[in-house]
């Protein structure tokens, strides 16, 4: 069948993929023109999700300032929980559903933009939690219709949650993270302001940073767009659809001010360069994630921060296993092992990375070291950040094994986005190499 | 006040970029998807435009069967004129009005895929042609309201059209190119399927290849967004907002793939490595211009096609300027003269289009040399793809010098993107330098 650029392709399998839409304003003072957006979207009676922290940040004030001066009219829900769970989810839809808003506005972290997408999805469309919900966990209906407007403004420099149509949360009867996936759950305007994340703490700088470097990361070694089954309907294309020409642009440029940025930004507040680069970069993986979809670690961190809840990750509110540290904790294992599934493309991510010119080098010369170089910079890299070294450091051990490896092959959407299947075997031995990174 | 990803931020200028959303879906057999994507945009009259040419070839067939089989009814328009103008523009809007449409398909070139926009436009907010047209020769009316969705299916691997909210055409009631340009004259949907192009002729390969290179290479050099004075509001805030980190991504790799395929593509129609690429980087140019605008040689190229209409390029199906012959027609002189306002830019731009190592390395050494690098690689991609040298091989001679200086400083829009300001002498020069190319 020929192939495509670069794309090798087969019969039976898909042959186009899509880009899909985000509308982005990114700069430094981006925020303070919120007013206006939503003025020009129609909005009148708005609501401000936020978490408790940021209420009291400028951030927020900002915003709402912003949106008074617009005239509009601003109920403000700073209830949201650091890592959502059902019962909080519920919580904010109970709120968005009794507000009469017409417009929703989310400032903060991944925690925040989430609550707000399944706070208005639940106040527009009411339903069981369950209903909307990614199967197996849920039902994975799909969203009924078109919902209100949602302007996302990230606070943290990591999910890019801004740019996608997902929302994470703790599904604390199932005991494991999943999610609500959807299109219609885009947010309608990311404002991406890069001095809001000016007062985040090292910590989450650093695991926040992580989750861009993996969503990077996993989207450009995915199972090929034009390696999945070809769907019955151009409408049946996944937002998962695997890597393709689009994503390998958004992941390259992400990947490469990652490798020269993220431990910079995490190191030191005053470098306001390199934070300026992490808020870019989040927002181009988010934009790449958001329309290839990422793998093997991120099946595997559900699992992580699913089962345990007893580690305090510093510059956090309370013991959990923040998203960013649980999906880089099993990346080294998992390249260590996908490497061989296209090495060229795995030793050009660890040279966008940034590792070190003569392990580049030498692993050119012999394929099978490229999975270990990957592997040891991404190691060197949490070092030097600062990240817990290992599954062992949040808390797990050779006992846990079996439960992680089961929790993440519940993941089956990632899984079947990973270059080549997993069995249930060679996933306890990735969590027991993942137990220490160093 | 510092600098932000690169850009250096000054006092009354603008902080922020925007990226607006395009919606693409790209692969082999895409087209026949347009049934399903039209029926879910709730489409059930559909009016199909083309051209004489393209009407009796496949991707017309393509698209019609499969708005047929998905139960639509369609009205074949195939009146659009190669280079439209102010007349095809009012008969395409008059089909249009009369017909009934819900919704618009193009399946052409950019001279289809503009004549449509223009039809839907004037057939959901009448209006005397002049009204929605750029000032001067228009109003600069805005767009009054929503428009029916708009389905475009690119033929040529040029404009870019299915990205980008412009309309060109020849308004000869004053001798000129222009346009219209608004967000809501962006397609609802780019379908790029790169085997339409497999019948294109060689010429319009060419031409049309360097209306690619064009887009990304005057994208890739305008003024910066960070020293365009700031808008009263973020609504205010142009389309053509000049150079910033999100159009310099997709400018990056279109000008990569333009130096590697683009006189392969013209040489070779069995190659279709390289009119896949190019089809990609069309796309990718499209996205990019279409958020940061192009500058000085497209405004040259509005005089050059405005002016004459004699010259007959091969491939094509009547005597004019074709578009992609015009704008780069002038590159050669007009980068010459402006490398010296960002050397290093210009230096990786001949990098990315494949400039000799050896002339480049001597450039690094000497910045003055960088324009005449630049410009002396375009000249020898023009004569490899086989382009007219300069123009005077299109039909201009010193006599014609002031009008043409004269038509390029009334596109105030594209001069004012330009890096520098430029006065009318200079122009006059650089339109007497761009009489031969080599
Ligand atoms: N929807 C998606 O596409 C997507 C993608 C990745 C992750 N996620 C989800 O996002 C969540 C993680 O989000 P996150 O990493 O952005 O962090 P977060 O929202 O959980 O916030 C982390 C901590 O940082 C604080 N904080 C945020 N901004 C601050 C600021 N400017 N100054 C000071 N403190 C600040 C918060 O109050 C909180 O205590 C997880 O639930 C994860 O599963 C979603
Ligand atoms: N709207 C925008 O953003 C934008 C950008 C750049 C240029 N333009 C405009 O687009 C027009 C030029 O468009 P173009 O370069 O795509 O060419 P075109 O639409 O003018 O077509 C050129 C010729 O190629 C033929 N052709 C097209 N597809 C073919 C195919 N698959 N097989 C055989 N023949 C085929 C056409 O019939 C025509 O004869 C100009 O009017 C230009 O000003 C618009």
């Amino acid at each position: 069948m020929g192939s495509c650029l670069g794309y090798a392709l087969l019969d039976g399998c898909d042959a186009a993929f899509s880009i899909d839409a985000s509308s982005v304003t990114f700069g430094r003072g981006a925020l303070s023109e919120i007013g206006e957006h939503a003025r020009a979207l129609g909005a009148r009676r708005v609501a401000l999700f936020t978490d408790r922290t940021l209420a009291a940040l400028p951030p927020v004030d900002t915003a709402r300032r912003a949106l008074l001066a617009a005239g509009l009219d601003v109920a403000v829900y700073d209830d949201v929980r650091v890592e959502p769970t059902d019962a909080s989810f519920l919580d904010a839809a109970a709120f968005a559903r009794e507000g009469g808003f017409d417009t929703y506005v989310s400032v903060g972290g991944g925690s925040v933009i989430d609550t707000c997408k399944a706070a208005l999805l639940y106040a527009t469309y009411p339903a069981d939690l369950a209903a909307y919900v990614n199967r197996p966990l849920g039902e994975g209906r799909p969203v009924p219709g078109p919902l209100p407007p949602h302007l996302a403004c990230p606070t943290t420099t990591g999910t890019g949650s801004e740019c996608t149509g997902i929302a994470i949360f703790d599904f604390r009867a199932h005991h494991a993270k999943t999610g609500i996936a959807s299109r219609a759950l885009r947010p309608t305007l990311a404002l991406v302001d890069p001095t809001a994340a000016a007062s985040l703490p090292a910590g989450v700088v650093a695991a926040s940073g992580f989750d861009v470097l993996s969503h990077a990361l996993e989207s450009f070694t995915a199972r090929p767009f034009s390696a999945r089954a070809r769907p019955d309907s151009p409408r049946a294309r996944p937002m998962s659809q695997g890597r393709n020409p689009w994503s390998d642009l958004g992941c390259r440029e992400a990947l490469r001010l990652t490798g020269r940025y993220l431990v910079r930004a995490a190191r030191d507040a005053a470098d306001t360069e390199a934070r300026d680069a992490m808020a870019w970069a989040a927002t181009l993986a988010g934009i790449a994630f958001g329309n290839a979809g990422v793998h093997l670690p991120h099946a595997m961190s559900y699992a992580l921060s699913g089962l345990r809840h007893d580690f305090h990750m510093p510059g956090y509110p309370a013991p959990f296993v923040p998203h960013g540290v649980a999906v880089i904790l099993g990346a080294p294992a998992a390249f260590r092992a996908l490497a061989a599934t296209d090495p060229a493309r795995h030793l050009e991510a660890a040279t966008l990375l940034g590792a070190d010119p003569a392990d580049l080098r030498a692993s050119a010369a012999d394929p099978r070291a490229i999975g270990d170089l990957l592997a040891d910079h991404l190691a060197r890299m949490m070092q030097d950040a600062g990240l817990p070294n290992g599954a062992s450091a949040v808390g797990y051990g050779e006992p846990d094994l079996r439960d992680l490896a089961a929790g993440t092959l519940a993941q089956a959407r990632l899984i079947d986005n990973a270059p080549r299947p997993i069995a249930e075997d060679e996933l306890t031995a990735l969590f027991r190499s993942a137990l220490t990174c160093w």
